[in-house]
């Protein structure tokens, strides 16, 4: 490559292409690919190796007994290797009422697109291979190895990464991943960059009643599994956010100075979220640092769902035979997954709720990488170049990602940057992220390839 | 009338019919009539109208604001007049998916009829029609007046009963009425007698959080209005089942002595029911004549139905943004719903939980009628007529019914009895009765009409 390569030629072409890489984002959110529910996953699938197919990168579709990682390589005896990992899979739409429009038929509306999974997971999947595709087409070789891991699991957990990684270590081999994606804050405009997340323990808890839903007249006499769910679960968390399961913060490693002042250092612009989620105060009327410790270093018990009996419209007087709830603990480095629901098995043999079982779905433990690693500059660097705005650099996002399942064996720097921003809806209705964040995402992503090099 | 009337050919022509009076049924069964869901009423309430017009009864139509109430009339200036109260709508039919045949479409196996309000109350409304359609196929004359009060509201509370005792007083008037239903024990083959039926206190609690969804990863900051909902929740009633709310039960007419020996002379078989319910006790284990005190003389607080986030298959990582729950209260002797409500508000508000919204939909009074009246009597000796086994007579019923609401402000008695037995599945899936149960009803039913006389 004569004369060096200009960053500047490729933005331009990922500017003036844009139309075309907004249709193959469209086009990726138009296919369902609920993995919780198993709808859409194969065509999916072929849509991802499809895509690849786009650059020329040799794809390997790798079995798993769940849904197959679509592992990617695009390899030219480079010194310098990098990977993409992404998910090809989406949260359930639910509540589809809520939604301004079809979930699985992208919208634009006020320069945004609006799709389940625009934010979580494909703008970031379609977006590496935008900004690799616009490198080539002005440049033709690329200046680093690539590699792409794209599973289809993330979702239910990623019960088959740490496969990957046992049964691919030339596969898993490299210098540095750019991982699933990232946030802008959409007020000051500052991408968010991160170092890590928390881990993450999800499980189902279920009680029986009769062997049938029984009237209601009933209830005097017959036990209900809905008031035991509901005097369980009050004996897991307190009003004052207080977790109550024994040993629950032991294993704790404590925020040092250094930590707590990096944390402390994040601008996090209480007003706007405030007005933005509609709420007149954070739980328990925190502010300032102690909120922003909560968000990135407290460990959570959150109630993500919970049925049981009559749940439509008017009134039913029945007694329920089922009851059930979904419950997801956040965790932070040194809490295990494993050892939560075994803490929370005792506490509830302790608590007298030997009939409410517990399922775990998925687990996952919380991931750092080393501010310091050279890789992390590379990122900021090529943040720099795209936005006008200085990055914030988070010690760990709030939510989870199964970096350590993936990265737990190696010393791999994963640095988490993306296309979304903080009002994008992850998980939730009218999930969305700007026009404007998708390009330069691309562009950005073009830059980690030339500065790696 | 020459020579009398026998009943026995009455009896005789309606085992005989009993196809024709199983087709009728099957066909109002049919027909969807969910008030709760405003699905199927304009039909049913011409249906109904339909099956008076084969006994040549006068109807009309009362409007309501809600349903109308289909009123019937057969008079021939007879002494005594004698009024049937059912209902032609029913409960929702879900969980339809343990439903074993279609719930609107009526199936007979092991000598049942299954459908969605067979047992509650359509096997009632229709066996009333058809003792009068036999007794005048053998007769031709009625023996006394009938007055029909056929509503299409109690599924829902019957928030108009009480305008039609206020507005048509001429109506109202009777010497007796037959209410509703009542049930047969599967084991020891008795029919249960109901001079009255306990109240209830519907409401729907409701707690909102941020205007959306969220990922779940806010939940470190954001409030969880499940979490609130179910801190609320176990204030009300702790796992002794000693309801909470302050002044719940400060209104209730203790039992005297005879009250007491009425209700533990009602024989219960706890070990039938146990492997009927599937379950190895009763609630709190309590056994004997403490267990029937609560079933017939206790109230109660009873979580219906509760709704948060996602309950669908896998594992979705919401913080969900609305909480509810549906409660019923059964109220005994002297305790008021709307009180019930007001005690229940001060109760949350004096816990903190002022966010939590209160929502009543339908409200009744408990109700008993005097077992001295003479009508109770012309019931029992019908009974004993069709029935081999000996009646079992309840102070009340441990459900609720609008007694109260048309029968408040006068001295009329009210029995309930009916077609359905211990196993019917009232509210519940496979709702069904038995077809002899049913016959034998009808047969009943005309012992009444002839014995009032």
């Amino acid at each position: 490559m004569e004369g060096g390569i200009e960053l500047e030629k490729v933005f331009q072409y990922i500017e003036e292409n844009q139309h075309l890489y907004i249709s193959w984002l469209i086009e990726a959110c138009n296919q369902p690919s609920v993995s919780a529910q198993n709808r859409g996953m194969l065509e999916m699938k072929e849509l991802v190796k499809a895509f690849l197919g786009k650059i020329g990168a040799k794809v390997e579709e790798l079995p798993t007994n769940g849904f197959p990682i679509i592992y990617g390589e695009l390899l030219s005896n480079k010194e310098k290797t990098l990977t993409f990992y992404n998910h090809y899979d989406v949260q359930p739409e639910d509540p589809i009422d809520q939604w301004l429009s079809n979930p699985f038929q992208s919208e634009i509306r006020d320069g945004k697109i609006f799709a389940r999974g625009v934010a979580d997971n494909k703008g970031n999947l379609i977006a590496r291979i935008c900004a690799v595709h616009a490198y080539q087409q002005v440049y033709g070789e690329l200046p680093i190895n690539l590699k792409f891991v794209f599973e289809g699991e993330e979702e239910i957990g990623s019960p088959h990464l740490e496969y990957f990684a046992k049964e691919f270590p030339d596969k898993l081999k490299t210098d540095g991943i750019i991982w699933e994606g990232g946030t802008r804050d959409v007020e000051d405009k500052r991408l968010h960059v991160g170092l890590g997340v928390k881990g993450i323990c999800y499980v189902e808890l279920s009680c029986k009643g009769a062997n049938t839903d029984l009237h209601s007249s009933e209830a005097a006499i017959i036990e209900n599994p809905a008031w035991r769910l509901v005097w369980a679960l009050s004996t897991l968390k307190n009003e004052q956010e207080e977790i109550g399961i024994e040993g629950f913060y032991d294993d704790i490693t404590p925020l040092n100075e250094t930590e707590k002042k990096f944390i402390q250092s994040i601008p996090y612009n209480e007003a706007v979220i405030k007005k933005l989620y509609g709420i007149e105060q954070f739980l328990n009327d925190v502010t300032g640092d102690e909120l922003k410790e909560r968000l990135i270093a407290e460990p959570t018990c959150t109630i993500c769902g919970i049925e049981s009996g009559y749940t439509g419209e008017g009134s039913k007087t029945v007694l329920p035979s089922f009851a059930k709830v979904k419950l997801d603990f956040r965790l932070v480095p040194n809490q295990k997954p494993e050892k939560i629901v075994q803490l929370l098995r005792n506490h509830l043999d302790r608590k007298g709720f030997t009939d409410i079982e517990i399922k775990q779905s998925h687990g996952m433990y919380p991931f750092n990488t080393d501010p310091n690693d050279p890789f992390v500059s590379v990122v900021l660097q090529s943040v720099e170049e795209v936005y006008e705005e200085p990055p914030i650099i988070y010690r760990n996002l709030a939510g989870s990602s199964p970096m350590y399942k993936m990265l737990n064996q190696t010393n791999i720097p994963a640095v988490q940057i993306g296309v979304a921003n903080t009002q994008s809806s992850f998980h939730a209705p009218n999930e969305n992220i700007l026009i404007d964040d998708y390009v330069k995402g691309i562009q950005m992503t073009a830059a980690v390839i030339k500065n790696f090099s």
